[in-house]
């Protein structure tokens, strides 16, 4: 007979008059008379009554988390998950009896420390409340392809083995490539821009590196990155209004593909206004009363405006622009009108840093001057510069860290909650 | 004006009388009293006619490869390419004139060595058939997830720093992390399977890394693998009927989204029966005139199988099952009948090894007599261990390397004409 999933039985008897679900026992109760089992699957949980004493016997020598294949009779049954619950059922192993886990998985919470958590990741990831988390990312980043696709970017792979790092020689990971010394991409940052001088619009879903030395709740070692690059703008505005459309369509998918699961954590999806309120850099120093030769905004100073961005204009986001040059990297477009400013933003969402973008230099010239002005050797650069020797249009872009984007989502503390396996500098395994 | 794009012009006059495009100037012609321009962007070309002697000697000024904006009027010309073609245009440069590049992009072929067209990765994928290219690979991708996506399948991304290697010590890059060892994960296996049994099913599209000693058509260092692994399967069987939908849905994908590709190219795409002809690796030996012992295919016995695949069946794909166990990795089901063989198999397009995939243990018990046999240190697999102790359901899955998948598709003898920027032992840049 196929497999029906957990939420898909009817809760009213069928012709053929039975089912079959498959899953993992989730919660096994024996009581006096009867044995209730709640069974797991992808999709969600059913209730299984049994009463017959051989069934009843056969599972007691199946723990939770065994897995099994269930045939038996649909129910409605209005205090059961669902409305349904199996009655009279068959129940054959699909798995050796699992042994009891490290976390206990049938409880409301999981209710464990975020150490023992990531210690057994395989195993609390398959509670229910954890499992949610993941699938608000997974929409996230199918609801980011697929604004992207609908707007005429190209996919892009570009490589993480780098022979050089992309910024600066700070936090990157060396490995021997071969006998030579290559380094893990800390973004595609060189190659997406190259790579708008052939498709103009890019996008990749990837994993970057940082050798970060602080343990903190904000860092990983590793994350994924959603990158976009594009050309053909007029400066960085052009930049954050494709990032607040990507925004909205990552929101709308959340929505449509992981209703479920923003229910089980509880998130509050936010709204994205039509146009993100925008503060200059400048203008952001004075209002948190910061001096204005500050070259970037603390954490206090996000939170402040965060606040002051949803009591003025009602918004989640706010985005500061014009951050100054001396912050920024090498291929930062300055503001034309004052140099000491950038074409550049951070999106503050909820009072913290959520995205980083901007207007990049297009001229080879430029590129000669920024690298010269910073002491860089731009052969390091050849093969990128050959890109904007050869013809590139005004471009920029942004990257989102998916786990940072789903911490903010769920209103977690820790950026560990969000990623399946973290790596930090204490944690390499599993 | 808002900006057309040359695929979208009208091909005949408008009402508003003048349109925008953008791009590079892919070809200038300055003629006796006329010059010609072909304007590309992310969508084709356009043809621009420049009569006005004032703009002519500003075009003289714009090589090749230049960023210009173009306001003219679209009237139609079948001789044109798209049937349309702008007079009377005002020319904008929006880049500083392009130097000559390193490969001619113009002309219809690129015309250049292997070599230099990946030293100058960056300008040779500017050139149509090279886009092309790519484009058949983003439409796989998009194919591939599009289908799991309906499957039921969830989106995972897992670590690409580990701390032990796969499947052997063998061929692993090693970096230094934070002052112990790690590894550059060669493939997504154990936490793919771990992830089976939280989410049932999985794929995950991600680079992984080979340290590939021999510089090979069909190797690289780093490539993007595109994997899927499900649970609560009967067999190998029900892996390569997913397989198979999988094929066709990024075939499907291709035909969709890269038509225009397919054709610039010149690719067949295959049809993918509704039932890969599958051939058990003993029978595969005795067709082809190998010993029974022989532990492996040769690469000329791929291509004896593929003909008689072609001749027998009709079909591009074979799958060879039953692969000999001592030539699979210990995760590998046996064959229930006779453990020698493997519930395993090859994927076999056009006489070429294109997947891997199979049935994978799921109980505790067989993975510790696993390891045993091959003398392996269960401590060094705790974490993956621990899945498999808590209960796992029957379950297996595949791999497809994208570009092996596309250098097949485009009939390409080298793996490098479908990799962005790709890894050898000899090249680390661009």
């Amino acid at each position: 007979m196929p497999r029906t999933l957990c939420s898909a039985l009817p809760t009213t008897r069928t012709d053929s008059g039975s089912v079959t679900v498959e899953g993992w026992i989730h919660r096994r109760r024996q009581l006096a008379t009867v044995t209730f089992v709640v069974l797991r699957d992808r999709s969600g949980v059913a209730q299984v009554v049994v009463t017959d004493p051989q069934v009843r016997e056969q599972l007691s020598a199946l723990p939770e988390e065994t897995v099994v294949r269930v045939t038996g009779t649909p129910i409605g049954n209005t205090k059961a998950p669902g409305g349904v619950e199996i009655i009279e059922p068959a129940i054959t192993p699909l798995s050796a009896p699992a042994e009891p886990p490290p976390v206990e998985l049938w409880r409301p919470g999981l209710g464990v420390t975020l150490p023992t958590m990531l210690d057994h990741a395989a195993i609390s990831w398959r509670h229910p409340t954890r499992q949610a988390v993941w699938r608000i990312a997974a929409a996230s980043m199918a609801g980011f392809r697929r604004h992207l696709d609908e707007a005429g970017f190209t996919e892009v792979t570009t490589p993480k083995i780098v022979d050089q790092s992309t910024e600066s020689g700070a936090n990157v990971f060396a490995l021997d490539y071969f006998g030579s010394t290559a380094y893990l991409a800390q973004s595609p940052q060189l190659y997406k821009q190259m790579l708008t001088g052939v498709f103009e619009r890019v996008y990749e879903v990837g994993p970057v590196f940082r050798a970060e030395p602080h343990d903190t709740a904000r860092h990983l070692a590793e994350y994924v990155s959603l990158d976009v690059e594009f050309g053909f703008i007029r400066d960085h505005r052009d930049v954050l209004g494709q990032l607040r459309d990507t925004l909205a369509a990552m929101i709308e998918a959340v929505r449509e593909k992981a209703g479920a699961a923003v229910e089980t954590v509880g998130a509050e999806l936010p709204v994205v206004p039509e146009r993100i309120p925008i503060i200059h850099f400048r203008e952001a120093l004075e209002l948190v009363g910061a001096a204005p030769t500050e070259p970037d905004l603390a954490p206090e100073h996000e939170r402040f405006l965060g606040t002051w961005a949803h009591e003025r204009f009602n918004s989640d986001f706010l985005a500061v622009e014009g951050y100054p040059a001396v912050k920024r990297p090498f291929y930062t477009h300055p503001q034309p009108s004052d140099p000491r400013w950038t074409n550049s933003f951070d999106l503050l969402f909820r009072g913290l840093e959520l995205v980083t973008g901007g207007q990049r230099l297009h001229n080879h010239a430029d590129y000669l001057s920024a690298l010269a002005a910073r002491g860089a050797d731009p052969a390091e650069y050849a093969p990128y510069l050959e890109a904007m020797r050869h013809g590139m249009p005004p471009h920029g872009g942004f990257a989102i860290g998916l786990a940072r984007w789903v911490t903010r989502l769920i209103g977690a503390d820790n950026i560990r909650y969000a990623t399946l396996f973290p790596r930090d500098i204490h944690r390499l395994r599993p």
